[in-house]
C-alpha cells in the first residue's frame, strides 16, 4: 500500500507503507498508554500548560500553515461551510489556548474510587475510575478538534491517535507540533499523542481494526461517516448519532412556559444537535397555542410543516409528510404535530425519535414522572429547552462528543467518558474459605 | 431456512423459517421492553415470586424433562463434565428457586437518581438508571442458567431473548413454562422473557445481528465461542475472555499471608476464571518462600513449572515455557517466576496477563499503592486471595458474568452492569441564551 498524499510532520516523510506507519503508531500509543497510568495530577496538568505556551509561541507558523490548507481548499473548491470550520484567526487561536487552560483546571478522574465498603469477609472492595487505555479519534477538517481532543484524552491519562480531515493537514500537523513539546517539557512520552499524519484514507481502516492496540474509537462528523465506521470497526465505537429531538407541551403546561420552550428549542441555534426537530402540542392546547407559536416562529422565519389537526388550526401550514417525522432537518423548519395525550405523544417518540434529547412542558407532577420514567432518551427533560443537552450546561466542564449509544457513555461524554472503573480490594492476608 | 429440531415449547411447532422466527422473538423482546419501563419493583418482585411457585409445582415435569435431555445426552455421548453441567436433582432445584428469592431480595438499580446537581443556568441535571433494553444471552447446556438468566434480565428491567445449549432444550422448555407463568400472574408481558425454542443454530447468527431489536449480548461459555460471536456479532457483547491470574509475593510481603494467599489463590478451585495461574516471587523472598510454597503445593498435588531461578532452589520442578505463561491451565498446574521488583513483576502481568484478576502481597505501603495504580486489570487485589473477585465476594447479590472489556462493565457484572444511565434535566421553564 503507497500513501497518496504524505504532509511535513515527524515521520511523515517515511510513510510508504500505512499499514507498518500504523502499526507503529499503535504500538507507540499501547506504550505511552502504559506510562500513562504512571502520571500525576500535576504532571498531565503542566503539559497542558506547556501546550498552550508553545502554541502561543507558534502562532504565526499555525496560521501560515492554515493559510496554505485554506489556499488548497478553496483551489479544490471546497464549500464556504467547510472552508469556515478549516479556518482559523487570532480569535480561535485565543478559544483554543483558553480551551487547554479549562481543560488543565478540571478535576483529574483518574483514581477516584467509588463506593468503597467492607464486605463480611473482611475485604474492602471499591472501584476506582482508570484510563480507558488508547483512544482513537476519526474527525472532519477542523483543526481546534486536534488540540481539544488531545487535552481531552491526556487529561483523563489516555493515549490518542488522532486523524483529522485531511484538508487540515497542514494545521494538524503545526498544532501537532506544538502538543509533541509540550509533551516533552512535562517530561510525558511523545506518543501520548499522536497526529495521524498522512492523508492516505487506508489509515482510517487499519485505526478501526486494531484492537490490539486502540481500546476504543470516538468518530466525530456526519452520521454516513459513523454509520460506516461503526459497521467496520472491530473496535468499540462510541457513536454520536443523529438529533431527532421532541418538545411534548403536555395538557397541564404553563402557557407561557410553553411558548417561551419551543421556541427557544428550535429557534436559539438550528445546526446542533440537540435543537428540537418536531413539536408535539397536546390537543387540549393545541387552538389557544398554535396560533401564538406560528406567530413567533413567523418572527424566526421558522417554516412549519403540520398534521393534519395542526393545518385545521393553521390553515397555511404545509402538511407534514412521514419523512417530515423522521427528518433532522438543523435548518429552520419544524414539523407539528397535534397528540391526544402523554401515550401517544411517547408513542411518536418512541417510533420517530433518535434517543438523543426529549422534552415536556407540563405542571402536572404523574405526567412529569411519567416521562421522565418512560422514554428512553440520553437526555429527558422536564420544562426546559432540549438545547441545554450539552457538556458544558451539564457542568462536565469539557465534551467529546454527546453519545446515542446505551452502552458505556451516554449523553454528552466529558472525562468521565474517557474513563473505566476497576475494582479495587484492600485486604490483610484474607482468604477464601 | 429449516429448523433442523424443535421441541415442545409455545411456537415451537412452527418453527420453519428460523429468520421469520427470530425476527418475531426481537419484535416481541423490543415492545416487551417499552412495556417494561413502565413496570414497579413490586410487580418484578411478584413475578420472581410467582416463576418460584411454579418452579415448584412444576418440580416433576422440569425433572423429566432434565431426565430426557440426560438419555439423549448420553446416547449421542457427552463426556461426565457436559452431563454434570446437563443435570437436575431436588437439590439444583432447590437452588434455582432460593436463586429467585434472592433476586427479589435486591435493590432494584432501575430510576435511581446520581449526582443531581443544580446548574448556573437553573436546571438541576443528574443521571437515571434505566433498563438496557433487550438483552441476548448465549450459554451452555446449563438449565439453571436459563433461570438465573432471566431473573437477573427482569429484576433490572430488561426484555431478553435466551439461547442455551441444544443439550439443555427440553429442560430449557419447562423451565420456560415457569417463567411465562410467573410472568403472566404477574401481569407481565410474556415476551419480557422469551426462550429461544429452535435449536438450529442460524438462530444464534440472527440474535447477534439483530441490532434494531437487541441491545447487547452477552455470552457465557468457552472463549472460543465467546470470541466467534465477538467477531460476527454486529450488537455490542459484553465479553467474559481468560482470567491469566497472577499474584505477586513482593519483597515486602508477610511470609505468612504470602504463603496463605499464594496457595488459597490456586487450590481452593481449579475451573474458576478466577484462579491463580501464575506465581510471581520477589527474588528476595525466593530462597525463604519457594521450599514452604513447594511443600504446600505437594500437599495439594499441585504440578509446578517453574523459570530458571525458581529451578535453582526447586531442583525437581519442570521448566516453564512461553506457553506456561499464557496458559490458563483451569486445573492443579502453576506456574512460577522469581521477579526482580515491581517492574518486572508488572511488566511481566502487562505482557502475559488477561487483565482479570491479579494481586500483590506486600506490607509496603508505596508498593501497594503503584501495584493499584498501575495494574491494568479489571480487579486489582492487595494482600487478598484472587479468589474474591466474584459478584457474590463484591456484594453485587448476583452475577451474570465477569466482563474482561473495558468499555461499559468491567470485572463482576450485577445488576447494575444490566442497567444504562440517562441524564435527566429538572427545570422550571428554563431557555438557553
Amino acid at each position: 500500500m503507497t500513501a497518496h498524499a504524505t504532509h511535513s510532520v515527524i515521520g511523515a516523510a517515511d510513510i510508504d507503507d500505512v499499514d507498518a506507519y500504523m502499526q507503529r503508531l499503535g504500538q507507540g500509543a499501547r506504550d505511552a498508554a502504559t506510562a500513562m497510568r504512571r502520571v500525576d495530577t500535576a504532571a498531565k496538568n503542566a503539559a497542558l500548560t506547556a501546550m498552550a505556551r508553545h502554541l502561543e509561541a507558534a502562532r504565526a507558523e499555525v496560521l501560515a500553515a492554515n493559510a496554505r490548507d485554506l489556499e488548497r481548499g478553496r483551489a479544490n473548491g471546497l464549500d464556504d461551510a467547510l472552508l469556515d470550520r478549516l479556518a482559523l484567526d487570532e480569535a480561535r487561536l485565543n478559544g483554543m489556548v483558553e480551551g487547554l487552560a479549562q481543560v488543565a483546571a478540571l478535576p483529574d478522574p483518574v483514581g477516584e474510587i467509588d463506593g468503597l465498603r467492607a464486605r463480611p469477609s473482611g475485604i474492602q472492595v471499591g472501584q476506582m475510575r482508570v484510563p480507558l487505555g488508547v483512544i482513537g479519534i476519526i474527525y472532519e477538517s477542523r483543526p481546534n478538534v486536534t488540540l481539544e481532543a488531545a487535552s481531552l484524552c491526556l487529561k483523563s491519562g489516555n493515549a490518542c491517535i488522532l486523524r483529522g480531515g485531511s484538508e487540515a493537514s497542514e494545521s494538524n500537523a503545526a498544532i501537532a507540533e506544538c502538543i509533541r513539546r509540550g509533551l516533552e517539557e512535562a517530561g510525558l512520552p511523545a506518543a501520548a499523542v499522536q497526529v495521524v499524519a498522512t492523508t492516505d484514507r487506508a489509515a482510517v481502516g487499519r485505526l478501526i481494526s486494531m484492537p490490539e492496540y486502540v481500546d476504543v474509537i470516538i468518530p466525530r462528523g456526519g452520521k454516513s461517516l459513523i454509520e460506516r465506521i461503526s459497521r467496520e470497526a472491530s473496535v468499540p465505537v462510541i457513536k454520536h448519532l443523529d438529533g431527532v429531538c421532541h418538545v411534548y407541551l403536555e395538557a397541564g403546561a404553563d402557557p407561557e412556559k410553553a411558548l417561551a420552550i419551543a421556541v427557544n428549542a428550535k429557534t436559539q441555534r438550528y445546526g446542533t444537535c440537540n435543537t428540537m426537530e418536531t413539536l408535539l402540542v397536546d390537543a387540549t392546547l393545541a387552538a389557544s397555542l398554535l396560533p401564538r407559536l406560528a406567530s413567533a416562529y413567523a418572527e424566526h422565519g421558522v417554516e412549519l410543516r403540520g398534521c393534519e389537526r395542526t393545518r385545521e388550526i393553521l390553515s397555511d401550514v404545509a402538511p407534514a409528510s412521514e419523512a417530515d417525522w423522521e427528518a433532522e432537518y438543523l435548518a429552520p423548519v419544524l414539523a407539528i404535530r397535534v397528540v391526544d395525550g402523554i401515550e401517544e405523544a411517547m408513542a411518536h417518540i418512541e417510533r420517530y425519535g433518535s434517543r438523543h434529547t426529549d422534552a415536556i412542558v407540563t405542571e402536572n407532577y404523574g405526567m412529569a414522572r411519567r416521562f421522565m420514567a418512560e422514554v428512553d432518551s440520553s437526555s429527558v427533560i422536564v420544562n426546559a429547552s432540549t438545547r441545554f443537552a450539552d457538556g458544558f450546561e451539564y457542568g462536565l466542564g469539557a465534551e467529546i462528543g454527546i453519545s446515542t449509544d446505551r452502552l458505556h457513555a451516554r449523553g454528552p461524554v466529558g472525562l468521565e467518558g474517557l474513563t473505566t472503573r476497576k475494582y479495587v480490594v484492600f485486604g490483610d492476608g484474607q482468604i477464601r474459605s
